[in-house]
Protein backbone atom coordinates (compact mmCIF):
# COMPACT_ATOMS: atom_id res chain seq x y z
CA UNK A 1 0.00 0.00 0.00
CA UNK A 2 1.37 3.29 -1.33
CA UNK A 3 2.36 5.83 2.01
CA UNK A 4 1.61 8.80 0.09
CA UNK A 5 -1.89 10.92 -0.59
CA UNK A 6 -3.12 8.65 -3.44
CA UNK A 7 -4.62 11.58 -5.20
CA UNK A 8 -3.73 12.28 -9.00
CA UNK A 9 -4.25 15.20 -11.21
CA UNK A 10 -7.10 13.01 -13.21
CA UNK A 11 -8.99 11.21 -9.88
CA UNK A 12 -12.23 13.43 -9.88
CA UNK A 13 -12.89 12.49 -13.84
CA UNK A 14 -11.70 9.06 -13.51
CA UNK A 15 -14.77 9.11 -10.78
CA UNK A 16 -17.28 10.56 -13.07
CA UNK A 17 -16.29 7.96 -15.82
CA UNK A 18 -16.63 5.24 -13.65
CA UNK A 19 -20.16 6.87 -12.46
CA UNK A 20 -20.99 6.81 -16.02
CA UNK A 21 -20.25 3.40 -16.65
CA UNK A 22 -21.68 2.03 -14.04
CA UNK A 23 -25.12 3.89 -15.01
CA UNK A 24 -24.56 2.60 -18.75
CA UNK A 25 -23.90 -1.16 -17.86
CA UNK A 26 -27.15 -0.92 -15.57
CA UNK A 27 -29.24 0.45 -19.20
CA UNK A 28 -27.32 -2.42 -20.73
CA UNK A 29 -28.87 -4.97 -18.46
CA UNK A 30 -32.18 -3.49 -18.62
CA UNK A 31 -31.98 -3.66 -22.54
CA UNK A 32 -31.67 -7.00 -21.97
CA UNK A 33 -34.18 -7.41 -19.54
CA UNK A 34 -36.58 -5.77 -22.18
CA UNK A 35 -35.68 -8.47 -24.14
CA UNK A 36 -34.35 -5.31 -27.04
CA UNK A 37 -32.86 -6.37 -30.20
CA UNK A 38 -29.35 -8.31 -29.81
CA UNK A 39 -27.29 -5.77 -32.14
CA UNK A 40 -28.20 -3.10 -30.10
CA UNK A 41 -27.25 -4.49 -26.92
CA UNK A 42 -23.71 -5.61 -28.87
CA UNK A 43 -23.15 -1.78 -29.55
CA UNK A 44 -23.99 -0.62 -26.25
CA UNK A 45 -21.49 -3.41 -24.82
CA UNK A 46 -19.07 -2.38 -27.20
CA UNK A 47 -19.30 1.08 -25.99
CA UNK A 48 -18.82 -0.21 -22.10
CA UNK A 49 -15.70 -2.01 -22.58
CA UNK A 50 -14.08 0.94 -24.78
CA UNK A 51 -15.04 3.26 -21.84
CA UNK A 52 -13.67 1.03 -18.86
CA UNK A 53 -10.69 0.91 -21.40
CA UNK A 54 -10.16 4.14 -21.43
CA UNK A 55 -10.30 4.87 -17.65
CA UNK A 56 -7.50 2.08 -17.27
CA UNK A 57 -5.56 4.11 -19.82
CA UNK A 58 -6.51 7.38 -17.52
CA UNK A 59 -5.25 5.80 -14.50
CA UNK A 60 -2.22 4.28 -15.51
CA UNK A 61 -1.29 7.47 -17.15
CA UNK A 62 -1.79 9.25 -13.83
CA UNK A 63 0.24 6.50 -11.99
CA UNK A 64 3.59 6.81 -14.19
CA UNK A 65 2.93 10.55 -13.93
CA UNK A 66 2.87 10.55 -10.34
CA UNK A 67 3.35 6.80 -8.48
CA UNK A 68 6.03 5.85 -10.99
CA UNK A 69 8.18 9.07 -10.75
CA UNK A 70 7.97 9.60 -6.98
CA UNK A 71 8.80 5.42 -6.48
CA UNK A 72 11.95 6.19 -9.02
CA UNK A 73 13.58 9.04 -6.96
CA UNK A 74 13.16 7.11 -3.34
CA UNK A 75 14.27 3.93 -5.40
CA UNK A 76 11.44 1.90 -4.63
CA UNK A 77 11.34 -0.58 -7.26
CA UNK A 78 8.24 -2.70 -6.11
CA UNK A 79 5.98 -0.02 -7.62
CA UNK A 80 7.44 -0.79 -10.93
CA UNK A 81 7.19 -4.54 -10.39
CA UNK A 82 3.62 -4.31 -8.90
CA UNK A 83 3.13 -1.99 -12.60
CA UNK A 84 4.34 -4.64 -14.81
CA UNK A 85 2.09 -7.05 -13.22
CA UNK A 86 -0.94 -4.92 -13.66
CA UNK A 87 0.29 -3.97 -17.15
CA UNK A 88 0.46 -7.62 -18.47
CA UNK A 89 -3.13 -8.40 -16.66
CA UNK A 90 -4.32 -4.85 -18.50
CA UNK A 91 -3.35 -5.28 -22.17
CA UNK A 92 -3.86 -8.79 -22.80
CA UNK B 1 -36.98 -4.11 -33.43
CA UNK B 2 -37.01 -7.89 -33.53
CA UNK B 3 -41.12 -9.27 -33.37
CA UNK B 4 -39.85 -12.67 -31.94
CA UNK B 5 -40.00 -12.87 -27.87
CA UNK B 6 -36.43 -12.10 -27.15
CA UNK B 7 -35.25 -14.80 -24.82
CA UNK B 8 -32.34 -16.54 -25.52
CA UNK B 9 -30.24 -19.66 -23.84
CA UNK B 10 -28.12 -17.61 -21.32
CA UNK B 11 -30.29 -14.28 -21.39
CA UNK B 12 -30.29 -15.65 -17.19
CA UNK B 13 -26.39 -16.12 -17.19
CA UNK B 14 -25.76 -12.62 -19.15
CA UNK B 15 -28.38 -10.26 -16.31
CA UNK B 16 -26.12 -12.35 -13.51
CA UNK B 17 -23.09 -11.51 -15.25
CA UNK B 18 -23.83 -7.93 -16.14
CA UNK B 19 -25.26 -7.74 -12.27
CA UNK B 20 -21.80 -8.79 -11.37
CA UNK B 21 -19.66 -6.84 -13.32
CA UNK B 22 -21.81 -3.66 -11.87
CA UNK B 23 -20.92 -4.57 -8.55
CA UNK B 24 -17.13 -5.28 -9.34
CA UNK B 25 -17.26 -1.86 -11.08
CA UNK B 26 -18.77 -0.07 -8.03
CA UNK B 27 -16.26 -1.50 -5.61
CA UNK B 28 -13.37 -0.33 -8.55
CA UNK B 29 -14.92 2.96 -7.90
CA UNK B 30 -14.55 2.85 -4.35
CA UNK B 31 -11.62 1.86 -5.03
CA UNK B 32 -10.06 5.10 -6.72
CA UNK B 33 -12.02 6.97 -3.99
CA UNK B 34 -10.19 5.55 -1.01
CA UNK B 35 -7.23 6.50 -2.81
CA UNK B 36 -6.06 2.34 -3.45
CA UNK B 37 -2.56 1.46 -5.32
CA UNK B 38 -2.94 2.24 -8.94
CA UNK B 39 -1.51 -1.24 -10.01
CA UNK B 40 -4.19 -2.91 -7.52
CA UNK B 41 -7.25 -1.02 -9.48
CA UNK B 42 -5.55 -1.50 -12.69
CA UNK B 43 -5.97 -4.97 -12.40
CA UNK B 44 -9.67 -5.25 -11.03
CA UNK B 45 -10.19 -2.73 -14.30
CA UNK B 46 -8.75 -5.21 -16.49
CA UNK B 47 -10.98 -8.04 -14.52
CA UNK B 48 -13.66 -6.04 -15.08
CA UNK B 49 -12.79 -5.28 -19.22
CA UNK B 50 -12.50 -8.89 -19.24
CA UNK B 51 -16.28 -9.78 -18.00
CA UNK B 52 -17.72 -7.64 -19.86
CA UNK B 53 -15.90 -8.51 -23.08
CA UNK B 54 -17.31 -12.63 -22.12
CA UNK B 55 -20.69 -10.80 -21.77
CA UNK B 56 -20.68 -9.60 -25.38
CA UNK B 57 -19.41 -12.97 -26.53
CA UNK B 58 -22.50 -14.82 -24.44
CA UNK B 59 -24.45 -12.67 -26.49
CA UNK B 60 -23.04 -12.67 -29.50
CA UNK B 61 -22.90 -16.74 -29.78
CA UNK B 62 -26.80 -16.29 -28.63
CA UNK B 63 -27.61 -14.11 -31.04
CA UNK B 64 -26.04 -15.98 -33.79
CA UNK B 65 -27.60 -19.50 -31.95
CA UNK B 66 -31.52 -18.03 -32.25
CA UNK B 67 -32.00 -14.65 -34.20
CA UNK B 68 -29.54 -15.26 -37.04
CA UNK B 69 -30.58 -18.77 -38.05
CA UNK B 70 -34.35 -17.57 -37.05
CA UNK B 71 -33.45 -14.49 -39.87
CA UNK B 72 -31.74 -17.05 -42.45
CA UNK B 73 -35.11 -19.35 -42.54
CA UNK B 74 -37.52 -16.15 -43.29
CA UNK B 75 -34.60 -14.60 -45.63
CA UNK B 76 -34.43 -10.80 -43.35
CA UNK B 77 -31.53 -9.79 -44.40
CA UNK B 78 -31.64 -6.38 -42.07
CA UNK B 79 -30.66 -8.99 -39.21
CA UNK B 80 -27.23 -9.85 -40.95
CA UNK B 81 -26.90 -6.37 -42.01
CA UNK B 82 -27.22 -5.05 -38.16
CA UNK B 83 -25.09 -8.09 -36.40
CA UNK B 84 -22.27 -7.18 -38.98
CA UNK B 85 -22.44 -3.55 -37.71
CA UNK B 86 -22.44 -4.80 -34.09
CA UNK B 87 -19.64 -7.22 -34.80
CA UNK B 88 -17.85 -3.99 -36.19
CA UNK B 89 -17.75 -1.81 -33.01
CA UNK B 90 -17.39 -4.28 -30.51
CA UNK B 91 -14.60 -6.16 -31.98
CA UNK B 92 -12.61 -3.39 -32.78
Amino acid sequence: MNSHPHQHEHTEAVLNRLSRAIGHLESVRKMVEEGRDCSDVLIQIAAVKSAVNNIGKIILKDHIKSCVVDATVTGDDTVLEDLNVAIDQFMK
